[in-house]
């Protein structure tokens, strides 16, 4: 069975297709070393809707996030076609198609597999549409399901670190039932984006085992809850396995199908190549670097960060989103938890809270205003700008699970500059991931070393030193510019199967084509000291208005009573 | 003895000098009706000065607020010839003149008058050099000072709030004998600004009752603190009153002197012109808008807010800044509390988080920024932005007497936008206002009536209704763009006497001269319901940050950590 690194795969290509918050992407991948031959990325036409529907009229509420899946469909068919074209390929050469999904994604469907939204009846009405894994409208029904699963005892809960999100897909499709029950009535089907997309290339919809898993409280063994726990939540959704999801469940690492003849149009994929069954950005991204064995901690860093990490065994983790039997690399435990706003913090600073002579400054220079902030930036020293921020800005994922949670900056003077503040909201999600690593391992899971991927860790060095230091460990970094893409590259050969040119498991794929650089992010002693004290100033707080001054959800409920007000006098 | 309304007065004017932070007026103001005939601005050459010495390249430390002296004197060369101009008329109708100052703000000068820092010897000592009343870098010795006056039982500590500000003279002054002896030894007199000032019109030293009492810890009564305190201090400082002070304070509402020879080639005024006895700018500011009994609050707003009230007994009111008898009007005690930071505070906002695109729409609607921030801010509903702010940029004055504390913003979303943030501080100071308000009558000190004045009151409607909301009072608004330079005007009135055509005492002046609008602010019962569930949170995150959790003393105290390395390797 043991062929030499990758010499029957010569000529060989896969495809893998990442759909991130604000775009998604080709990369096509030699099968056999993993090299990256071509990507494509396309912006979403719509990109994300969190204050008005398409006809720029109707007003969204507090919190809600939506995309339409039309845009879904024209990055396949824009980057597809052109990867192909970039690597001067005979489509017949590629063997297989992965797919990824920032998730939970979801979205209704007719009987013919179209969106809801994509209707002339439905398309006004915002619960058609496809809601974002960070639409954050769903709280009251993820409240209610929590009370209503810990006091019937449901075993599930701790499996998801004692709560269900609200950005998971049980709330979201509660929202829907409850405020929109024709949508819930007219929906075929309700399903993650991702298993829609699969679908659109091979024409059958095969739900994939890593959302259900961790996404939709699905269990290799159990299933999802009973029909009892449903019904508790809502009368209408008694039956909503059966009526709108499925207990067919595919198992990550096999395959879906094949590309259809109009998928072929599309995307100029020959048809019959191979397509595997969906996955989550996040957890295709560890074979990617090379993680196969429990300890290894991968972070996902973008919009939001993602943390993964392998376990033997199943331990109850407080506040983590979930673990999954085979979630991630059949034969291990696979833990997940996250922080719902790291890009997205960096990003809202510097669109609302970055002066006019900084943006001349950054264009004076030629560089980006993240690279002029972090250039400044990098040039403080650790507590120089005696600032502290909690970075909540979206909520708290892991470990309070709480998007009622919201941003705090302590520390202001009239000398505070911007790089201090943007220095101290980076500084502040590194403390996050402290947090989450001493709970892991509070908890009994070990976590001995620190990997990375995504745009933004290539991006900022200074950021990657940082998470070392506040961390006090080594970080290595992806060698793939889009890691996820390939990480779905090689399920695309998994899927082909080695008697086509690809492997027979990912363990197999991750040998031959994962990649990590031999560069890595070593802890300095001086920031580390400094940084220890002051990640105990954080934790005192988030332990504080995290748990015991609920005074973000105090000043929440005001501002919703306003936004309720509004939403009334537009209806 | 009663004249009719001002008939003896005609075609006799006044001058009042008002130094605020940035810049320096003069005011020329009609004897017997108030009418304001005619008005100059000179800002300040060499601005604040926090960062640097006007050398340029010695770097000042952490919480230095310096000014130049020079500065002063080209605003009375600047702004005297100027009214007079303006007015066109004849310098011998001019019967006084008034000075007020933005105080503690205090320099030393040798036995000639000169400042330290206008002589060779010292002009590159940072100590040499003013140190404006937000100079916070005496903070050690004020707490030491606080500390030893408590050990030692000093009784003047509970006219002060039970503490000393690092913004009143003896800290300053100890930490000129600390840092500095050989300017300490070579000053022949440590004095208020102010009275520097008017010794320059007057060619003799008068130094006044009102910065003495609130902020030189002296008393009518008991004059200054012992021998024996100021040895326990330091060394140095055990004669400090008659080595560097002077036991000779003079009464506000009396005369200093008149104009000198010199002075009259300076200002353009007439030799013998009347010169009143110095004063602070918020205190001057009470008989400008008729306040001359107990019960009635005056906020004088501007970078900062003073808060002045009178009263008929001595209470002891934890975390005022002081009560001084006859300090504001002759008969009364005369409280003061402040806010350390408030025009400041907006100003820092727009300086360093207001985006390019919201600058250029200021321009294209030709507003200033401040208009189009509280344009867009007085769209929202209260509580809607879900923002909470704690005005401490500037540290905190009253209630809690520390400069160590610093600012805070809680809420932040990435849906937040810049008019929310802004909003939020507004809000934040006037909660700090309303903490004030609510001290004072818990400690038997009644609060009746709101009255205000500075040029952000004129032009912040939007913050004025905040106030009003906030407090639940109606807000009476000063009628002059320059109340503290009309108070000073009156003084000047009274310094000049009856027989010259002004009056005996200042009660009579305001009769005639005071100013207050017809329209006042009244709160709105809605927005005072929602402000009071807002201000409550405000008040536990004050007491929490304010007395428990000491986390921005200890981030202050790390961030200073870099600071004297810095100024160690600069040294």
């Amino acid at each position: 069975m043991n062929s030499r690194k990758g010499e029957k795969k010569v000529g060989k290509y896969t495809i893998g297709v990442d759909y991130g918050t604000q775009s998604g992407r080709a990369l096509l991948v030699e099968v056999g070393t993993g090299k990256e031959i071509a990507s494509s990325v396309k912006a979403y036409t719509h990109g994300v809707m969190d204050e008005y529907l398409p006809d720029g009229v109707s007003k969204l509420g507090e919190g809600w996030a939506l995309q339409h899946p039309a845009d879904y469909l024209e990055v396949l068919q824009f980057t597809i076609p052109a990867v192909l074209k970039e690597a001067n390929i005979d489509a017949s050469d590629v063997i297989g198609v992965g797919v990824d999904f920032t998730a939970c994604t979801i979205l209704p469907i007719n009987a013919q597999g179209t969106p809801l939204c994509m209707t002339e009846e439905f398309k006004n009405n915002p619960h058609s549409y496809v809601k974002l894994w960070k639409h954050h409208a769903a709280q009251d029904e993820a409240n209610r399901l929590n009370e209503i699963a810990t006091d019937r005892g449901e075993d599930f809960l701790q499996r998801y670190g004692g709560k269900i999100s609200s950005e998971w897909l049980v709330p979201k499709v509660w929202q829907i039932a409850q405020e929109a029950p024709e949508i819930y009535h007219a929906a075929d089907q309700i399903l993650e984006a991702v298993d829609w997309v699969v679908s659109q290339l091979t024409g059958s919809i095969k739900r994939n085992s890593c959302t259900a898993g961790y996404k939709a409280i699905w269990n290799k063994e159990n299933g999802y809850p009973s029909k009892d726990f449903f019904k508790a939540l809502h009368p209408l959704l008694e039956n909503v396995v059966e009526e709108k999801l499925s207990n067919n469940v595919y198992s990550i690492g096999t395959k879906a199908g094949e590309i259809t003849e109009k998928a072929a149009k599309l995307t100029g994929l020959k048809p019959g190549t191979a397509v595997a069954v969906a996955n989550i950005d996040a957890h295709v991204s560890v074979p990617a670097v090379g993680i196969t064995e429990p300890g290894k901690l991968l972070m996902i860093m973008g919009t939001s960060t993602c943390h993964v990490l392998l376990g033997e065994e199943e331990k109850i983790v407080p506040g983590m989103c979930g673990v999954v039997e085979d979630g991630v690399i059949p034969g291990f435990m696979g833990y997940e938890a996250g922080q719902s706003c790291v890009g997205d913090h960096f990003e809202w600073f510097t669109e609302n809270c970055v002066p006019e002579s900084y943006h001349e400054e950054a264009k004076q220079l030629g560089v980006d205003i993240h690279q002029l902030l972090s250039e400044k930036a990098s040039k403080l020293q650790v507590g120089e700008s005696g600032l502290l921020a909690l970075d909540w800005w979206n909520g708290n994922r892991s470990t309070l699970v709480d998007v009622d949670l919201s941003g705090v900056l302590l520390g202001a003077t009239l000398l505070t500059k911007p790089e201090e503040i943007y220095r101290a909201l980076i500084e502040a999600t590194a403390y996050g991931t402290r947090m989450i690593v001493e709970t892991f391992r509070q908890n009994g899971v070990p976590i001995n070393e620190v990997y990375a991927c995504g745009g933004i860790v290539l991006k900022n060095p200074l950021m990657m030193q940082i998470y070392a230091d506040v961390l006090n460990m080594d970080i290595r970094i992806s060698d793939s510019t889009q890691t996820p893409a390939l990480g779905s590259a090689m399920f695309g050969a998994v899927a082909a199967g080695s008697e086509r040119g690809g492997y027979d498991d990912i363990t197999s794929a991750a040998l031959e084509m994962a990649r990590v650089k031999d560069e890595f992010y070593k802890p300095l002693e001086k920031q580390v000291k400094t940084y220890n004290e002051l990640y105990n100033e954080y934790a005192e707080l988030y332990d504080y208005f995290g748990r015991h001054n609920h005074v973000m959800k105090r000043l929440k409920k005001i501002k919703m009573s306003h936004s309720k007000l509004e939403m009334e006098t537009v209806c």
